[in-house]
C-alpha cells in the first residue's frame, strides 16, 4: 500500500509516519519509484503497536526506539533481546542511591527476591525501582509490609506465568516474540491497574454506603 | 521552620517550593515577617506526596493540582472529594468514542462490570479507559479474553478490600484519606507493576534456561 493507504488504515497522520521512518521505529517501504514506496501489513502492524506503547502506556519515543533496536539487531539472542526490550521499560524514579534508607529499602528488595528464589539478574534496574517506592511509602508514613509485598508477589507471579508468559513464542520469530512481552507488560499491565481503580471505587461506594 | 530548612528536610530546592505555592500546591507559610515565613510538618508532608505523585507515578502538575482542590474545598463531601481525586488519575488514551470498535469494547466493559456487580459510577472515566485499552489489544492481535479479564477483576478487588481500603480513614481528617487513597492508588500500584516485571523476568529466565 501507498504511505497514504498506510495513514487512513492506522489513523496515524502522514507527516508522524515519516517521522517514525526517519526515526528509524519504522523500516523503510519498498522503493518502487524515486518518490514512491510500498508499505505492508508488518508496517501496518508496527505502527498499532508505537501507537498503543505511546497513547496507552505512555512509553516515551526513546523507549520505544531502543526495543525495536534490539528488534532489529539480529544477532542478538532472544533472550538478551527480551530482557534489553524489557529493562527499557523501567523507569525508575531518580533514586537516591548513596542515601541510607536507599541502601536499607534495596536489601529488602534483595531479601523479598531471594525469599522468593526469583531468578532476577543482579542489574536488573527494576531492583532500584522497587526500592525506591518503599523509600517513598516509608516517607509518606504508609509502609510496605512484608506479608503485603508477598502476597503481591505470589499473585503477579501466578498470573505471569498463567497469562503472559504462556503467550510469548520464545522460540518463534524475534518480533513476534518481542511484541508479545511488550505488549503483555505494558497494555495488560495497565489494564490490571484500570480494574483496580475501578475495585477501589466499588469498594470506596460500599464503604460509604453511597 | 524557615525555607531553607524546609527545602533541606524535603530536598525540594527553594524555587521549585516557591513554584508549588505560587500554583496552590503547597499552602502558604505563616507571615512572620514581611519577607519571612514559617513552614511545619504538614508542609513537609505534601512536598513529600507531590514529589512521590510526580517522581514515582509521573503524574503529571496539573493532575496533582486538580487533587489539592478537591481537598482543600471543605464543602465537597468526602465521597466526592475521594471520587474528584480518583478520577483525576485516570488517563483514558484519546479514546474514539463514535468508533464501532470503541462502543463494541465499551459494552464489553459494561457486562463485565454488572457480572461482577460492581457499584461503578455511568460517567467514571476508568470505563472508557479500559474500553480504549481492550481496542488496542485486539488490533494488535492479542484480545483480552473474559476469563482472564474476570480473574484480573477477582485478584485485583481481593488485593484492594484487603490492603487499600482497610487503610483508608473514610471519617477521619480529609487531608488523611484522600493522601491515603492517592498514595495507595499510585504507589502501590507501582509496586505491583514492579513485582509483575520481576516475575515475568524470573519465569523467562525458566523458560529460556539462562
Amino acid at each position: 500500500m501507498r504511505i497514504s493507504q498506510l495513514s487512513a488504515a492506522s489513523g496515524v497522520p502522514i507527516p508522524t509516519i515519516k517521522y517514525y521512518l526517519r526515526e528509524g521505529l519504522l523500516p523503510q517501504g519498498e522503493q518502487t519509484a524515486a518518490t514512491r514506496a510500498e508499505y505492508d501489513e508488518a508496517h501496518l502492524r508496527r505502527l498499532r503497536l508505537i501507537r498503543a506503547l505511546l497513547e496507552v502506556g505512555r512509553v516515551p519515543v526513546a523507549t520505544i526506539a531502543k526495543i525495536i533496536a534490539a528488534v532489529e539487531d539480529e544477532d542478538m539472542p532472544v533472550h538478551t533481546m527480551l530482557g534489553t526490550a524489557h529493562y527499557a521499560l523501567a523507569s525508575p524514579a531518580e533514586p537516591s542511591p548513596g542515601d541510607a534508607e536507599h541502601v536499607r529499602a534495596r536489601e529488602r528488595v534483595e531479601a523479598l527476591i531471594a525469599g522468593l528464589g526469583w531468578d532476577v539478574k543482579p542489574e536488573a534496574p527494576t531492583r532500584d525501582e522497587l526500592a525506591e517506592i518503599l523509600v517513598r511509602l516509608d516517607q509518606l508514613g504508609m509502609p510496605a509490609t512484608d506479608e503485603r509485598l508477598r502476597d503481591y508477589a505470589d499473585v503477579t507471579m501466578r498470573l505471569v506465568s498463567e497469562y503472559d508468559m504462556a503467550l510469548i513464542p520464545f522460540h518463534g520469530p524475534r518480533e513476534t516474540a518481542v511484541e508479545t512481552l511488550v505488549i503483555g507488560t505494558v497494555l495488560y499491565g495497565k489494564a490490571f491497574d484500570v480494574l483496580r481503580r475501578l475495585a477501589q471505587e466499588s469498594e470506596s461506594a460500599r464503604i460509604l454506603g453511597t
